[in-house]
């Protein structure tokens, strides 16, 4: 009796995800390697993937793997960045995007979809062929973002929805609460506004018209408004934005990471041998700070509010990032996100 | 007669600023200092101090200098971060930044304010008690920012309006290239739109509504949306955008370098003795990128569309940075700042 129960949970642990084996700059090549390693390190994953088959199957040649786990879903059209997202999903319905949703839409096993792909096309395809969860209005992009307490910040919509009205806002943060909760198991999370001061009146049309209803939300721990330098500070697990500012707080942030460790290594090959010995004994702690800031090594951005779970990954995406996304994507199915978003949307309009 | 011609030439290049001593987290004392050493180091400098005369007298005491080129305006009232601006400068006309721009706008030979106070109360009294540029709608707040190339880029605007209109953006894209032009010395100022992507298409409904007219400018080198990870990229000189998405910009940046600082230093201090040699060998090279991303070293951010010229400076502004504050203004009034945005939006209004 015992072996069956351990085989039926087993079964029922078994996470199937779709993953898009033609988007981003590095695939399919490392979309596989990273797929690979994901369920050569845990056997209750399946993936599926999605594009040029012939393609997929030579890529899978130069592995060793367990081919019981492995399917593969023929779509030989790509969605690039230069499609219009609206019309590629209308007109590229071979394509490792459409083909993907589609069948985790329609199939009950399939529990995920990750793409390093077109990241209009991955948003637009997902809200027109994915049903939303009940009471939603608006699917929002969620980054999971490192601070420097080593803790986890949750930033609501970071790009999934431009222009937004007062009620998307409240939504996020519902949203955002629900997420905080399930996936980065924080009790009680604690509620920022993303706005242009830390000062209760400070703020853009949008934002004074929602501040006063968080503050008002008893299921909400609203703390107020939060200046963009302090979204990293540890002191927030979910904050609350249009998708337009979020965007630009968070590729604001990451262009001057980027832009510090590039001067830096350039102050360092331009500082002569007693740089470059500095840098050697170095090395270890700035590449410890690197990895911490690099928050694609610890997944994707969730799409929340839609009935299955699609994660986006950055679209230079190497097979560190893919292998992260798959453990995210299990890790977020076993965390039963989707009926937690159910409960607070459902909380949220009673 | 050349004697004379150098007299009149050293009499007309005289810039006359006048300082908050009560504005800012290290006020009066690195206000002064910072006043102090730009008196000292340049002889075409008069500073007028605005604030509480006595504590202003005995920081002064402290000092050698010119002192037929200071001069103190009493001025016993602060405006604070608490205040409501609008009411502050209503109720506080005793305070040093209302009697500052009181006397910026009323006395021909004053030629600047520069306070690190109060940003709502500085922005909110400019705009009530100076007069704007004729045809300007909306007076903008611009920081010049380092970038990857060593170059400066003008970001407008990054706070002085949370919303703002097509016009607005189609003002400020004309008002930041004639201080590229005539500021930072740039021939044909590149121009980018800030956006949530770099695609022509991309935006919410007012970049896509202010997109069209920038590309359709004659005048203006528009080289289409730029993503907020790329505004350092030294790719372009002037980058529009609402105040509200400009500060959340400006904010992201400057919290992201500092926590990368501090990472590094936490990860220095606790990677042991071969860090820590590491960090002596590094240094140099460490601290040159920390002053180049250091922006506050620069001077201010700088308020645009009014006839007189307002900077304001960090709140947490050391002596170094008022006196690049100081030399900034200088530089400014030099370069005619004023007349060229007259001309720019001359032309746009035609």
């Amino acid at each position: 009796m015992e072996a069956k129960h351990d085989l039926v949970s087993n079964i029922k642990h078994c996470v199937s995800i779709i993953v898009d084996a033609f988007g981003g700059d590095n695939s399919p090549v490392e979309i596989i390697k990273g797929s690979i390693i994901a369920i050569n390190l845990d056997q209750n994953i399946e993936i599926t993937f999605t594009g040029d088959e012939t393609k997929i199957k030579k890529e899978l040649s130069l592995y060793k793997y367990d081919s019981s786990r492995i399917r593969i879903v023929h779509a030989p059209e790509i969605v690039t960045n230069d499609d219009s997202p609206v019309e590629a999903i209308r007109t590229k319905k071979e394509s490792s995007i459409v083909k993907g949703l589609l069948m985790l839409n329609s199939d009950e096993n399939s529990h995920a979809f990750i793409s390093a792909g077109s990241s209009g096309g991955v948003l637009t395809a997902s809200t027109l062929l994915l049903r939303r969860i009940k009471g939603v209005t608006r699917p929002a992009l969620v980054p999971i973002l490192p601070t420097i307490n080593e803790s986890r910040v949750a930033l609501i919509d970071c790009g999934a929805n431009a222009d937004c009205k007062t009620n998307n806002l409240i939504q996020f943060a519902y949203m955002g609460v629900a997420f905080a909760k399930s996936v980065l198991n924080v009790e009680n999370p604690r509620v920022g506004l993303l706005s242009n001061g830390a000062e209760d009146k400070k703020g853009n049309e949008l934002n004074k018209s929602v501040f006063p209803i968080l503050a008002d939300a008893k299921s909400i721990n609203f703390l107020g408004n939060v200046e963009a330098r302090d979204i990293l500070s540890g002191d927030y697990d979910v904050i609350v934005t249009d998708g337009f500012s979020g965007n630009i707080a968070l590729k604001a942030s990451e262009g001057v990471a980027q832009m510090l460790f590039k001067l830096i290594k350039t102050n360092i090959l331009e500082g002569g041998l007693r740089a470059k010995i500095g840098y050697l004994l170095l090395k270890h702690a700035l590449k410890k700070v690197a990895k911490l800031m690099d928050y694609n090594n610890k997944g994707g951005a969730v799409l929340l509010g839609l009935e299955k779970l699609v994660i986006k990954t950055h679209g230079s995406s190497k097979a560190d990032s893919i292998t992260a996304a798959i453990f995210q994507a299990k890790h977020i199915v076993d965390s039963n996100l989707l009926s937690s978003i159910t409960e607070e949307i459902k909380q949220l309009n009673s």
